[in-house]
């Protein structure tokens, strides 16, 4: 399944060794054609990694015959040293792979920011992984991108005759300008990479742009989207698009469900928005809200914190038509007490926040998930 | 000492009933003039509570005769009744002080969002304070009006022949846009109300606006400047608003000491900016970061996060010229690494970071504290 799923793709996860525990930690993805287009979105934080300034370079000529990504290390701040280990893989990947092109290679890399890699583990990784390539490993890929993920992730959707598929990594610094995360999808439907681009844009605008889990926004983010043309069909746009939507959909829930220390998943709908852009700020500024995180997290339905969220956006609404749902109790009516907060329900893991600003008629869902202790915990003492 | 250091006022401080524990809650400010003159700044959150609403159109007219301050509820998103609540209890001061105008009494609440006010113990508590009114009653009045603060905090700053005294509460929910906390200035200078309001604003400025302890802004922040006159002394503007910039700034560096389960208070300088607004943006973006709040937390000098902030703003940088030193340490050169993380010595409660964003010659300094399971803990059982 996952990035090999679709026909005319093979991948390799391995240990090179980047992880001083051992753990898988370099994965190789190789589109074997007969077409190599791709698209790819990339963070938009200002200080991006070495092998986001190379491959957005490498995704500006529409083809990526191979894709290498490591765990264990970020190349974030590294420096022009960073950059040429970044250049130095992907010419490995290019040597070891016969009749490949390294300006066609895309590299990801994601672990700690500001230590350079191992680069003689990671270039004999490379050669261990690129002997071990098969149309069955895309689940060893996706095992080997993950850090602090639990488990791993990865989605099919099959259509008639062609098919998405892909994994993602991502459970800490997640948010938006996509969300701290590597994902390669892969179809062998044969679409050409401008289509491909205009559909992955699409799809990420409102999936993983919507996951923010802890309002940190990565140096790393990566989402790919390479076509093979092997199953020699080309599907409509609209139903190509959708399927796309669909994969990116399901690894954006499954990172949400899996994020750093998490008890809860909050669904949060900010619904009758004079437009979508107020929408998506209202719906942000509840899910970065650090006081109503916790609330959720002791399973009390604080809604007070909701509209004190709501009212440091520049949305428009009158505080005093303001209502807010929590589990389907109108907890605040028209910005005041609304129903009884005591019958509001909050023992299961999805929660599900309506906010109404009686303004319009848009509407956005952004996903977060509550602050615990453990999130403390980890992200307390992650690089020591 | 508190608001009664300045001569021509007077405070009480008791417990109304307003709080379940018993706790005092109810504080009375009073000014006995000759001057009632008065300045105000208040929280720029959208959604503002009833005393706030109430409080803003008092301090239009610049007089103002007493302070009525309650914890143990915000009187926030409490809809008409919560307004006519806070009207009620400046009627009940105006009626119980001999001679005063309702429309000249500021009302303060805090406490939790979307509870109606006791009124009943409220009203009673008012004639109770009054009776009790004193000009050594300032201290009682501080303890009186905090939540979840595990101390009272005042200030005082006394020059030749005048002073400027005040008392604070805060804990949680506190950011920018005034943090979430109720300040009473108190000075015996015979300053008009339009002098008061310049000094007022440029001190908060620098001082309660650059306190970002959890990035959460308040429905209910309100800071309050009364001036009697009594000391018959006018300083110059530059001599008093300096003492005013002080007191304000001792009592923001007392909130974020007390700030809700912190462990450190982290001291954020943003320098070389283009611009202050450059510097600012900045120093809040790295205070927000909960990924490098956990990092502090566990004494990581996880410099990484701090460039990840960085790169989230719209300031004039380029990365590779970024700088960091983390307690002194220059642990980030040029945008990558530099001085050897180990030699940052994270042990005691201040710590202190510089982003140098190579971009000009503007500076400004933020505070904020770390993210803690201590925080989680007491903010997901607050209402409960």
């Amino acid at each position: 399944m996952s990035v090999t799923a679709a026909k005319g793709f093979t991948a390799a996860g391995i240990a090179a060794g980047i992880k001083e525990n051992g753990n898988p930690d370099l994965a190789l993805v190789v589109n074997t054609g007969p077409r190599l287009a791709a698209a790819g979105v990339f963070t938009s934080n200002r200080v991006k990694a070495a092998p986001v300034l190379w491959s957005e370079q490498v995704l500006k000529g529409g083809r990526v015959s191979a894709v290498v990504l490591n765990s264990g290390g970020a190349n974030a701040c590294t420096g022009p040293k960073g950059f040429q280990d970044t250049h130095a893989t992907a010419e490995k990947v290019a040597e070891v792979l016969d009749g490949h092109s390294a300006g066609e290679i895309a590299v990801a890399s994601t672990g700690l920011i500001g230590v350079l890699l191992p680069m003689d583990k990671l270039l004999a990784g490379v050669e261990t992984a690129a002997a071990q390539l098969s149309e069955h490993g895309g689940e060893k890929a996706a095992i080997a991108i993950k850090t602090t993920d639990t488990v791993h992730k990865t989605s099919v959707v099959t259509k008639d005759g062609w098919t998405v598929g892909g994994m993602a990594k991502g459970a800490g610094m997640l948010a938006p300008g996509l969300a701290t995360m590597l994902v390669v999808l892969t179809t062998d439907a044969d679409v050409e990479s401008d289509v491909l681009d205009r559909a992955l844009r699409a799809a990420t605008r409102t999936t993983f742009d919507r996951v923010d889990s802890d309002g940190c926004m990565s140096t790393n983010d990566t989402v790919l989207l390479l076509a093979s043309g092997a199953a020699e069909v080309t599907p409509e746009y609209a139903e190509f698009a959708e399927a796309v939507r669909q994969v990116c959909d399901d690894l954006g829930q499954q990172l949400i469900r899996d994020a750093e220390g998490a008890s809860k998943d909050i669904k949060i709908e900010v619904v009758n928005a004079a437009t979508e852009d107020d929408a998506v700020e209202v719906g942000r500024s509840i899910a970065r809200n650090n006081l109503l995180k916790c609330a959720i997290h002791g399973e009390d339905p604080n809604w007070g914190r909701v509209l004190s969220a709501i009212g440091t956006t520049s949305a428009a609404f009158e505080p005093d038509r303001l209502n807010v749902a929590i589990n389907g109790v109108w907890v605040c009516k028209n910005g005041g007490v609304g129903e009884d907060r005591d019958n509001v329900d909050m023992r299961y893991r999805e929660v599900h926040i309506v906010a109404d600003l009686a303004a319009g008629s848009e509407t956005a869902t952004i996903w977060t998930n509550d602050l615990t202790a453990d999130y403390v915990h980890e992200n307390s003492a992650y690089s020591s």
